[in-house]
């Protein structure tokens, strides 16, 4: 399929159709991602109002055979906002569709637009004394659309799922043109194959998300976090079975931290409060949110005592008030950034069986090891698999020196995620930066059936192409 | 396409590649289904015992245009499992493949064969002091294969999800007779489209479900289970609400039950304990299931006494034994088997959403009493929004006298419940029942894609053709 760039023709038959406001000029924020990999490039911006104005922007790009692109919040770490190749695409920003059209606290329902921010979607279920567990730490900047499109996973996918399991339906714009009015708010539906699920993970590719109905919980009474040096991963796996068998789903987090990241905190963030005076090896950080007049406190400390008589914990910090808790949390949430500022070799966003992790991070060292004098920080999800799996030059070292090395890196972290029967994309999805991952390790039955798929809704191959799937 | 008939000339082909031993004669059970309103017949019925010989069968089957019928326990209440016309079909029953190929209780996941007996599949994860959630009326004898192939609901739904939510992946054959290995063990895996989401649900007509990868809970501490009288279907909801704030998701099981599905049981079923002296108009059906030494009979006094106040109950029954917990479940397990025996002009699996619920019953009445004099017995999973709905002829009087109104009644039924914005196949799914209901009300958009996904997947439609989508 030959496509066409995105020109002063098409923006005349947009304004046409649309009005003069429909359009802006595209500026720098729209063409960067925010790990710097990718620039991308575009003909047109367009900045629709409404589900109706997305479909005949898709109208005429398919009409036209122009490439889409859907933009969100912009915060995406596998580049599948940004095209940077091909015929220059029509953006499509969902930014001016921000409403939360309706909450049924009832029901355990919001029902919200692409383009609201995630924090404001959280808000809009607090005011209703629901919680919308959906909790990443681009929150305040990515939005809805953008999370459903990458099923965005997160810090409380532990207890509540990803993206993907906070939604119950979804309203979108197909390749077609077509409006799928799938807004449902039944949480049982078994009428004809599941689009919803389609949709969501496609990143962009088979259509565009224009509003969702989303799932609220029940918001715990009671909220108990603590970070706990643990003796190991393995330590820790076995921490998170003892609280699981005593509490049950109130485990709401459960993050492994390693020395490797304080020690950035450290070295680049020193405003961070560390939890300990000694810097361990391992420490988890554990949130329970309780019910029915349990006490956090308690529970937490049975759990400790228990872990303690096991062999599992050392030191433990069990936050007393919301600032204690706040500052725990920002031992978390801002190792990202400390990456960020020390500037990693290459990043991995894996997850492997559960149980498989404690050899998959020994492993992981032994063959980083062979490939030179790394610097590893391994964190992240560990209750899901999910491992953020970063390599570092060694200290006094920049990345840039190791640009040669950034593939091999790459491979051999990936080959050895492949071997556990693990996944190269846990969270973050596959956009452009993992197309060759996904043909690598995706498997043959997959691909094609994924190919298949694609064709049929998008013949044309107009929906942000060379994002998943290479471009024809 | 024009198919051709499972005849001799394949069975010698199937023969020839897989052994003798691999087919049946065609018995009875087969072509029959639980509510009797289809008969399928079958040219061929062969027993595969690994992913492979499934897959053999399925190439041979596309070689020669034969359809295939994949066959799991037989219990679908909609017509899935039998091709009542067209050529004979080739029918590939999984009830070789039932073994649990392993559990691995840190990772809280089985995986098991699509064979497996739903209940054998719950025993396994009991044995390793976990919780399989997936629970219904036929759980002796469904397969998990068509559990999954269905997306099948039941009781405890409400806090688990639906057996989409409990699977994280599958091992498949695909139309093309590939074999699709996606058996994760990962609760985190963003690496393309959503395969085992679109397979979930498709009833048999995307591929063959051979395996799962199924998650499994904690295993609450304690349990409690209580019958309440509630003031009307509101306040039944309004309990779910109290219920959710006190205890979140320790809600395991919600169901609502009407007097006319108490009167049936001591009509039909006279062994079934009533739970009251003088039945009430509803009542409701709760199950608990709790942690860390909560107290199950606590938790049901501290919500009774709030929902007392506030004028939702009436008289409850608390289990003080296992065996009166049974006798509990016993009066909304054994409502089906009355159903069936009383005779039901027209039965509905609908889902409306839940703060609808009370406008949609009373609405419901009114468009049926129109029709003539029937007995409504609603009843179900409340907390989902999700009621059976089934019309019964008057007392005296027998279905069969009502067959010239079956149409007008499930019309009526079913374009209220288009109405009200729910879904007329909750959790039944749609089978060959409900092809014209899909049609009717799946809206134009929908359809297309649906038929796009198939005809990509399945382009010489031979898998249980007639399912879900017009056989063409």
């Amino acid at each position: 399929m030959t496509l066409n760039p995105a020109d002063e023709k098409l923006a005349r038959l947009i304004r046409a159709d649309l009005g003069e406001d429909i359009m802006r000029p595209v500026t720098e924020r729209y063409l960067e991602e925010p790990r710097g990999r990718f620039t991308g490039h575009a003909g047109l911006l367009a900045l629709p109002r409404t589900v109706d104005e997305v479909a005949a922007l898709v109208r005429l790009a398919l009409d036209k055979r122009v490439p889409v692109v859907p933009y969100g919040g912009g915060t995406g770490l596998v580049g599948g906002q940004v095209m940077p190749d091909g015929p220059a695409p029509l953006l499509i920003s969902l930014e001016r569709m921000t409403a939360i059209r309706a909450v049924y606290p009832t029901e355990n329902i919001l029902i919200a637009e692409a383009g609201a921010i995630l924090a404001d979607v959280q808000t809009a279920a607090e005011e209703a004394n629901r919680l919308f567990p959906l909790a990443l730490a681009a929150q305040g900047s990515c939005r809805i659309g953008g999370n459903l499109a990458t099923n965005a996973g997160g810090v409380n996918v532990l207890r509540y799922g990803n993206a993907r399991d906070l939604c119950l339906g979804l309203e979108a714009v197909l390749p077609s043109g077509e409006i799928w009015n799938g807004l449902s708010r039944l949480r049982k539906d078994n009428t004809g194959y599941d689009l919803r699920n389609l949709l969501i993970g496609a990143e962009g590719t088979l259509g565009i998300i224009t509003a969702a109905s989303l799932k609220l919980s029940p918001r715990p009474e009671a909220v108990g976090t603590a970070m706990v040096q643990v003796a190991s991963p393995q330590a820790a796996i076995d921490l998170l079975s003892l609280a699981h068998d005593q509490l049950g789903e109130a485990v709401s987090t459960f993050e492994l931290i390693h020395k490797q990241g304080l020690q950035f905190l450290t070295e680049v963030l020193p405003d961070v409060r560390q939890p300990f005076e000694t810097q361990p090896e391992w420490c988890v950080l554990i949130e329970l949110g309780l019910f029915a007049g349990h006490s956090p406190a308690d529970a937490l400390e049975t759990l400790y005592i228990e872990a303690d008589k096991a062999g599992l914990v050392g030191e433990a910090v069990i936050a007393q008030s919301e600032a204690q808790r706040m500052d725990l949390w920002a031992v978390r949430e801002r190792i990202p950034e400390a990456n960020r500022l020390i500037g990693s070799v290459s990043s991995h966003d894996i997850s492997v069986p559960i149980s498989r992790i404690p050899e998959f991070i020994q492993r992981g060292a032994e063959v980083v090891a062979a490939l030179g004098l790394f610097r590893i920080n391994c964190f992240g999800h560990v209750g899901d698999g999910n491992l953020h799996y970063n390599v570092f030059p060694p200290l006094g070292h920049s990345r840039s020196e190791f640009d040669d090395e950034r593939q091999a890196v790459k491979h051999a972290v990936h080959d050895l995620v492949e071997a556990f029967g693990g996944s190269v994309s846990a969270e973050h999805g596959v956009g452009r930066l993992k197309v060759d991952d996904l043909e690598r390790y995706g498997g043959a039955t997959k691909l094609s059936a994924m190919r298949a798929i694609k064709a049929a809704l998008d013949p044309q191959g107009i929906m942000n192409p060379g994002a998943v799937l290479r471009a024809d």
